[in-house]
């Protein structure tokens, strides 16, 4: 039996990664992070995606990146920016570092060597840690540091936004998109013009495909 | 001011690292993790060692081993045991790989590039996230992830457990050693049986230098 692990925060990404994983392997467990953010009610949307997929999910506290780190996604005292040059405020330095590492050392556990994230670097938002080579060494590794042989999966890794609402339309799964929570901001109802926003109504527009999200 | 950011478990090897750092660096900090460790006690020995040589210390709590991985040093139920082929029931899968970014998030908070760890590959009890291979891919894995210039130093890496004794005799700090903790039991006073202090001890015995600590 094929097994995988994907990192669920219950946005439009790993929604559809989710989507395309239940596909490809025919067990699926996901995993999703409470790191104090901002928009904790993407974990609301991650506990409805999964239950929706019938797919067991685990939702792991940690307080690290609060504690440690001043940045717009964790300190509500941080505004949101988005500079021409530089990091943007909602950088989270080490996130998809511990995220993928923390899911390493639970899919040693449950004995699962695919591992699978929604990250992109071609709509990336300037984050060093949604490319290609940070991924690449992080698998090898995570792979030396536990003699495992682990594959991680980025199916969106070089899909601009609109090819990744395209792909949902191919797995014919738009209809989930309705409960993924993508708005920085944390709101009921997303903003519809912070970064976060903007990036994924481009993507919509552009694959000619309405969002089934209601905005504000 | 040349800074660095030092892993400070309690035990000998990282009590080494620190006396060889405050001679290296202009200033050094320590970090320690309550991981709910059967030997909790040694950080209590990080907390006195840190305060012996005039270096800040941050106790970290991580609950995260506890919760996933079944093994010697987080489960009272599992035995400690070194078998002849495979891993010992006392590795902690990605322990050092956790530890090691967590580090890297904190001295990027801290705007420091250089990480020490007391771990060597020599006498290295059969843990994978101790080799110098592992050290380096995710040196490299850290930069990626946090566009950083981080340097993993590793003073011990090469080094038997005698020629540890040896540094610390050439640092003039056998004494601080009186106050490191080994023993995966994590009694008060070591057993001087289970495999960290055979360890220890082979090392002393080795160096012809007797150790400050006192035994059952």
């Amino acid at each position: 039996m094929k097994k995988a692990l994907i990192l669920l925060s219950g946005g439009q990404d790993s929604a559809t990664c989710l989507a395309w994983a239940i596909k490809k392997f025919d067990k699926v467990y996901a995993l999703t992070f409470d790191y104090e953010q901002r928009h904790k009610i993407e974990i609301k949307s991650a506990q409805k995606i999964a239950k929706i997929m019938k797919v067991p999910l685990k939702i792991m506290k940690i307080d690290l990146f609060k504690e440690f780190s001043k940045n717009a996604l964790t300190d509500k005292s941080v505004q949101i920016k988005s500079p021409k040059k530089g990091l943007p405020s909602t950088f989270v330095p080490g996130r998809n570092l511990i995220f993928l590492s923390i899911a390493a050392i639970y899919a040693y556990q449950l004995k699962i060597d695919n591992i699978i994230t929604g990250v992109c670097q071609t709509d990336f938002s300037g984050y060093p840690d949604c490319r290609k080579d940070f991924i690449d060494s992080l698998n090898k590794t995570l792979n030396l540091a536990m003699e495992a042989k682990f594959k991680i999966h980025t199916p969106l890794m070089n899909l601009s936004k609109a090819e990744t609402v395209e792909l949902m339309a191919k797995l014919r799964q738009i209809e989930l998109l309705k409960h993924t929570h993508t708005c920085y901001k944390g709101e009921a109802n997303p903003c519809g013009t912070c970064p976060a926003c903007k990036l994924r109504l481009r993507g919509f527009k552009e694959a000619g495909i309405p969002d089934p999200l209601k905005y504000e």
